[in-house]
C-alpha cells in the first residue's frame, strides 16, 4: 500500500548533524545554541525533580507557566489573554505547529505558506488532507508579496502560515505587513498560524507578533518556544496561545498528541520568568554580538550576504564559490571545509535562483570564529 | 465551519483530576504514581543538565538509551531489535501512540479497537481518515472474543489495536491469544499497534508481548511508557518498537509532531536501566502488594471486583451501592465521598451492562488505606 508521507525523507536538520558528526565538522547546521541557559533555571529543574514534581502536569501547561507567558504577552504585545482559556504549553513549538494545524485543517482545505518554508509545516498540512499552497517570498530580502497572497486566496483557504521572525532567511515582518494581512483575511474565515519562535532576537526593526494586532489575533494561533529563549532546545516546552474558541480545538488534538509536556521544566521556566524578565530582554543584544562577529570574520570571503534582521541563522549565497545545488554544496563543506550548514532549496517547491545556505550563529565565538576561519579561503 | 473533533471533549483524565483538586478528593482517578522513582534516577537528570545536555536529543532518541531498550527487548521477549533502525523514543507513549497511527492510518481506512478502550486511540484514527471499529471485550473478564475479530475484517481493515496489560481492565493477553490474533492476520496486509505501557506491572501470569512473537512482530508497532515503569509520568518520555520499514514511517510523522523529547532525562533512563535492572523486575511485587492492599480494605465494602491481572488499577463494580450511570457516580463520590474515580462507561461506544469504576491504587499506602476508609462506610 501507498505510504502516507511518500514525499518525505528523514528532515534535513536530522540529516545534517548526522554528517557533521561522522566527519566532525563544525555544526552551524541544526539551529541550537552551544552554551547554557541561566544558572537559575538549570538548577530549579534538579530542585522540582527532587520536591517530587514528576507526574503529569495539567494538560494545558502547569498554571504558573501560563501566568507569566500571560504576563509577558501583556506586557510585550499589549494583549491581555486568559492564562486558563487561551495558552496551551505544549512539546515544543514543533508539537504546538502540529497540533494548531491538525485541529483545524480539514480535507481538501488549502494552506498558504511562504517558500522558503520550516520543513514541518507541508507535513502537517497533508496528514490531515490539506493541501500547501506554496508561494514565494521575493529576493533578495525574502519579503511577502501581498498581491500574490492576494490572488492566491480561495474558497478552500483554510489558514494561512506566517513565520517571524523567519527561518530560514531572518526576515521579519513589519507593522505593515500585518495590515496588508489583515485587509486581506478581514470578512473571511481565513486562519492564521504565526510561528514566532524566534521573537525575542530581532536586531533591526521590531518583532511584530499577530498578538498585537486586533483584527489578526482573534483568528490566530501564534506559536513560540522557550528552547529558542531561554538556550534549552532540548527540553522540548513551547506553547500555543489562540483565543479561547481555536484553543478549544487545539487541546482536543494536543491532548491526544502528547497530553503534556515536562512539569519539572515547565515548573522551572516559570520561576526563571518571573524572576528574571531580563533574560529575554537581553537577548538582541546577546545575539546581534554573535551575528556581528561571524558576519565580521566572513566579510572577506567569497560569500555573499545581507547581515539577518532576525533569529540565530544567517543566509549566504555561495554562487562565488561553488556551482553545485545546494545539498551538494553542503555535503562539501562539510567533507572538504569542515563546516555543517542547512541547503535552502530543501525548504521550498522550487529551488530559489540565489544559491543559498544557512548557517547557525547560536555557538561560542571561539566556535564561530574556527568555522569562520574554514569558510574564509573558499 | 465544521470542528475536527465533533464527538471529542476534555479528556475524562483532565476533567477528574481538576474535580479532585476542586474538592479536595483523593485522587485515584488519572493513573499516576504519588511516589518518586529511584534516587540515582532523579540526580542523573540534574547531572546531565548541569553537563549542558540541554539541546536538541537526535530525533530518534539518545543512542545510550535506544541500545539500553534493545537489550531490555531481547533480555526479557527474546528478539533481537536494532537500535538504530527499530526504535525511536517519543513524547510519552501518548506521543508514540499518535505517531504509529497517523504514520499508516489513511482515509476511509477500518482500525478494529477494543471497548473498553484507551481515550486517545479513536481520535488519533479519526484525524486521519480512518474509522475506528470498536469490538467488546468480553464480560466479566474483559477477553477478547476472536471470533468477532475475524468477522470485522474487512477489505478495509488497516491495523488492530492491542492493549495489554489493559488499561482499564487490568486483564491481559495469554499466549493463546496471540497465537489466534496471528492466526487472523497471517497472510493479510493488517498492521498491528500494541499499547504494552504496563508491560512490566503484571501480577498473574507472563505479559505476552508482541516482540516475543514471530509472526506478530514483523506487523506491528510495540509502544511502551518510562512514565509507568519509572514513576515519572510527568517526563513525558515513552518509545516506539517497530521493524525498520514501519519505524521509517513511524519516523516520518514522530519528526513532525515534536522532533524529539527531552535530553537529560533520556540519558538518565539510560543510566538507570544499565545499572539497576532490577527496578522493573521488582515492579510486579512492588504493584502487587499495592493492589493487594487496596483490595483487601475494600473487600468489605458494598463494591464488587476481581483483583486486576495487571496494570495500576482496579475495576469495580458499584451496583449494589447506586443506579447511577458512571460518570454521575464518579461526580457524586468526589463530592460525597472524597474519592475521585474515572468511569469507564468513557472508554467504551455503548455503555457496558455493567456498572463500573477504576480506581488507580499507584499510591502510598496510607493514600489507599484513607481512599478505602471513605469507600467500606458507602
Ligand atoms: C527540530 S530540529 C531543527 C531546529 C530548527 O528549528 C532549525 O534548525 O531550523
Ligand atoms: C495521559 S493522562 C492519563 C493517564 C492514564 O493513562 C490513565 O489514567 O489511564
Amino acid at each position: 500500500p501507498e505510504t502516507k508521507l511518500p514525499k518525505v525523507g528523514t528532515t534535513i536538520f536530522t540529516q545534517m548533524s548526522q554528517m557533521a558528526a561522522e566527519y566532525q565538522a563544525i555544526n552551524l547546521s541544526q539551529g541550537f545554541p552551544d552554551f547554557d541557559g541561566p544558572r537559575a533555571l538549570l538548577d530549579a529543574v534538579g530542585h522540582y525533580i527532587r520536591q517530587g514534581a514528576n507526574q503529569y502536569a495539567p494538560m494545558t501547561g502547569v498554571p504558573a507557566l501560563r501566568e507569566q507567558i500571560a504576563g509577558k504577552v501583556a506586557t510585550l504585545y499589549g494583549r491581555k489573554v486568559c492564562a486558563d482559556q487561551e495558552i496551551t504549553v505544549t512539546s515544543g513549538a514543533t508539537g504546538a505547529l502540529f497540533a494548531a494545524i491538525s485541529s483545524v485543517v480539514r480535507k481538501g482545505d488549502e494552506v498558504i505558506i511562504f517558500d522558503p518554508a520550516y520543513d514541518s509545516y507541508e507535513p502537517a498540512i497533508e496528514l490531515n488532507g490539506g493541501v500547501a499552497v506554496r508561494l514565494q517570498l521575493l529576493p533578495p530580502n525574502f519579503q511577502v508579496d501581498w498581491m500574490q497572497v492576494k490572488a492566491a486566496i480561495s474558497s478552500k483557504t483554510r489558514m494561512i502560515i506566517i513565520n517571524t521572525p523567519h527561518n530560514p532567511t531572518g526576515a521579519i515582518l513589519s507593522a505593515a505587513d500585518l495590515d496588508q494581512l489583515a485587509g486581506i483575511v478581514e470578512g473571511t474565515d481565513i486562519l492564521l498560524l504565526a510561528d514566532e519562535v524566534y521573537e525575542h532576537i530581532v536586531f533591526e526593526g521590531e518583532h511584530q507578533s499577530l498578538l498585537s494586532h486586533d483584527v489578526l489575533y482573534p483568528r490566530s494561533f501564534v506559536v513560540s518556544s522557550f528552547g529558542k529563549t531561554y538556550h534549552t532546545t532540548g527540553w522540548k516546552i513551547g506553547y500555543c496561545v489562540a483565543p479561547a474558541s481555536l484553543s478549544v480545538e487545539f487541546r482536543k488534538v494536543h491532548q491526544y498528541l502528547t497530553f503534556s509536556t515536562a512539569t519539572p521544566m515547565q515548573l522551572a521556566l516559570a520561576d526563571i520568568m518571573r524572576d528574571e524578565p531580563q533574560h529575554y530582554l537581553q537577548l538582541p543584544t546577546f545575539y546581534k554580538a554573535k551575528r556581528d562577529l561571524f558576519c565580521s570574520l566572513i566579510k572577506g570571503s567569497s560569500f555573499q550576504f545581507t547581515p539577518a534582521k532576525g533569529t540565530y541563522f544567517q543566509l549566504v549565497d555561495y554562487s562565488a564559490i561553488s556551482d553545485l545545488p545546494d545539498t551538494e554544496f553542503c555535503l562539501w563543506l562539510i567533507k572538504e571545509a569542515g563546516v555543517a550548514a542547512i541547503p535552502v532549496s530543501v525548504f521550498c517547491e522550487t529551488p530559489p535562483s540565489m544559491r543559498l545556505v544557512r548557517f547557525c550563529f547560536a555557538k561560542g565565538d571561539d566556535t564561530l570564529r574556527s568555522a569562520a576561519e574554514r569558510l574564509v579561503h573558499l
